[in-house]
């Protein structure tokens, strides 16, 4: 998924303010489960996938114009939770790294992970 | 209302981000109906208050770590909608005006303004 | 340009938080500039477009996945600033309306616009 | 350091998007500076602090008009860098915690920490 940083990504030191790339990689979860019919969050049945953990490593900066792409694969996975590998290129120079630990959640608790949204995830090599 | 300018306001051009005045707003507006026991959103209810409409002038900048102060009044009332002036000041001068207007929704639908939020925008002075 | 509606962009009342449409239509603004080559900030000569005043209603509301679509046209312009009207629409039903109207900046004064831009804001359509 | 939940801080799951509580985390941060008259960053000589990395954990949610308490101490140090935690409070109780590390830079190089700073960070206890 590519993704253009915009004025309201950057801030006053001249790049992409941190969390930002954060939120990138969570716009990507969610295009991949739009783009297959699926939601990742049910306002109907109160269910959807939480961030329960997240380590990142910041290895490089963006600027406004800049177009980058977020990458996603699957690491692991357990009843009701996964861990995903994210990593946002800026023209094939890795510039970001994120492992990020989800949950599924019905009316606030833990429930078991849909088959379908797995197989996205285990299929996904961009 | 004081507010500080932090990192997440600012942008590649050094200063606050044009539309985060407009939330500066929402923030003093919502603070105001907190510190009176008012919800400006109520989920058992699925009741608020949406913006219909607003005319804003950005009349000076504000950069990272500024104080500003919202300054609010009722400008008129109908019975589902109300019209308010909100102002920015960074030390006295004013550098932000905004008039905004503001629909009761109940489901979705307009609903008669709760008198009790009438009479704090009323009192209102800062 | 077309939008996809993410998490960050909605609130807890189930819609898209009402300034973000308003950085909808600046990430069109820039995306015109950028596709042309052209920059929206530039860092280096400290000149760039601020947004001088606006005025919008909010008409629909849009939620979480939802795709939308920017439409912007020139309404006026003088010698150093340029009103635009900008428009959203959700499956071809207008959702959001604002006129907007920028000047051009360096190193923080008003200085006559780029007759390239003006070009660029002439001949869009959508 | 205190801070409201605001309606931007939200998302449609009715609670706080997850960046939202790591932002929290960076005005305090900040905030810490600005009362003793220091500057996260400065526009003049290019210098200031960036995010090398971070792990958090979301422990529990919060949801708007919520007061949350952002507390800071320092973990760790060397000649360019610093490691601290930071954790989230709601009434007494922990809703998140950050470790994150951060990077002393001018003009984009990293350079030795202002022991004015640390002394700062060296002294929180909230």
């Amino acid at each position: 998924m590519k993704i253009r940083v915009y004025f309201e990504d950057t801030d006053i030191g001249g790049i992409v303010y941190h969390t930002k790339y954060i939120n990138f990689c969570e716009r990507a979860r969610s295009e991949l489960l739009f783009k297959h019919g699926l939601k990742p969050f049910d306002v109907a049945t109160n269910s959807g996938y939480v961030v329960k953990s997240l380590e990142c490593d910041f290895l490089k900066t963006a600027t406004l114009g800049d177009i980058l792409e977020v990458r996603t694969s699957l690491l692991s996975r357990s009843q009701a939770s996964f861990t995903l590998l994210q990593e946002i290129f800026k023209e094939e120079e890795r510039i970001f790294s994120m492992r990020v630990t989800l949950v599924a959640l019905k009316n606030g608790k833990p429930t078991k992970l849909d088959p379908q949204l797995l197989a996205l995830f285990e299929g996904v090599d961009k």
